[in-house]
């Protein structure tokens, strides 16, 4: 590729990336550039559409003449800084594997943990969960039931990882995912006298009458580790969802983490009706 | 690598796997292949447990000396034919990014659409599935419910697909998964006046009482295109997963598919007791 300064044209007439520009948008592949910036990446028409209705901020927008001409009516309201880009140049900054035409940089958010309120509505509390897919997945099933925060541990993979945010489809521009030490949190929640939900192998059946959801937080382990033993302590209410099948040697040891977490929602928001 | 014939050892004595075996076996990756030696293969210490404790069976085992020193116990009571590969055997023939170990080759189940019996228990059946990850997670999910059938359409990826079968986590050897021509056997279930459940965005709420879901179907369409058109008559009971978030433009459209099918099992069959 040829070394042209910003502010160059290419034989469509379109502005090039620089090297740098590339580099500084593949560098927010990685956590720590992220963090250092502030500023993450979303890819595809439905997901910069959710980001462009969203409260986040848009700081540039890369798409392909194909993408622009394609979607007017999109940026006729939003008007976010545009950049237009070569199929290369989008080859080259993209996440995924089929290039989807329009790629934003957006601002991180700056929620704090006293966004996330127990007293009012039940909080989603993650444990080290490290897959990316689940933890997409787990915020766009928390968008559908209701909750509005999320708490991860420190060591729970970041929810603005390229793939979480994919996996979301849009769900992570309406949920406060925020951060911390969870331990910390639920002693705090435990002081309050707010119920600490948590999703383990023996406890209350998820479909037994009694159990309020309308508060506290309900603490979701990895699929690997379960939840932690330094906060297991820290639940007051032990979950499980019971499994059909008796006989123990002929059944799954467990579910997938994000369809755990789908099952106890379902069952404590909408079962109870 | 030198090419050897079966037979000729390598310096750590073992039998060397010849350039024809590990072709053979990396063509299991692809589903005409599967199809034409009736083999798929299976990797990691707790599938092959499963495998070998299954009605499966297991053709070949290839597994390095540092798992076959580890692993005898396993090995002891099921006794199939073992060949030890080296740690480069190993990376050549594995589909995972950290092989770990042991691979076995299995013989493709031969069950029929009759091993569907919809008349005694609810049977699974998805409509177009095409992520891996997803069908593999709707098997386990359906074996945690105790279903033990899932019918698939022609263009549902097939369940022994390596990222599949990864995915069940096991439960691939305990489900019966058939591929069929679903509007034809749909047809046939409802002149059988058995209940066709479909999973729509619009119908019965999956909580309301009333729901008999002790025997029948339920057809799971894939996330991006639903139910296709030409099964939808056919369904005779919509239903769906009513959503928390009132305003209809700050929630997700849909949920992930094999998340939609575990909350509506979960629903079916626990929520009823």
């Amino acid at each position: 590729m040829l070394s042209l300064k910003p502010g160059s044209t290419n034989e469509s007439g379109f502005f090039m990336l620089s090297k740098n520009r590339i580099k500084f948008i593949t560098s927010l592949r990685l956590g720590k550039f992220r963090e250092q910036h502030r500023q993450f990446v979303v890819e595809g028409t439905k997901m910069v559409a959710e980001l462009l209705h969203s409260s986040f901020h848009c700081e540039q927008l890369y798409a392909t003449q194909g993408w622009l001409d394609e979607n007017e009516l999109l940026l006729k309201s939003a008007k976010p800084p545009i950049e237009p880009v070569s199929d290369r140049e989008m080859n080259q900054i993209s996440n995924l594997s089929t290039p989807p035409g329009v790629l934003a940089v957006a601002g991180l958010p700056e929620w704090t943990i006293d966004d996330a309120s127990p007293a009012d509505s039940l909080v989603l509390a993650l444990d080290g969960i490290s897959d990316p897919g689940n933890l997409g997945t787990m915020i766009r099933t928390a968008d559908w039931f209701g909750i509005s925060s999320v708490v991860c541990s420190h060591d729970t993979v970041d929810a603005y990882h390229p793939k979480v945010v994919q996996a979301t489809m849009g769900s992570v521009f309406r949920i406060k995912v925020i951060e911390t030490d969870l331990a910390e949190y639920l002693g705090r929640i435990s002081q309050q006298q707010l119920p600490v939900y948590g999703a383990l192998m023996h406890g209350k059946s998820i479909y037994e009458p009694g159990l309020n959801a309308s508060r506290g937080v309900l603490v979701i382990g990895s699929e690997s580790h379960g939840i932690r033993s330094s906060i297991l302590p820290l639940i007051s209410q032990a979950l499980t969802i019971p499994r059909v099948n008796p006989d123990e040697t002929a059944a799954p040891e467990s579910l997938n983490a994000s369809i755990a977490t789908a099952i106890i929602l379902s069952a404590l928001t909408l079962g109870k009706a």
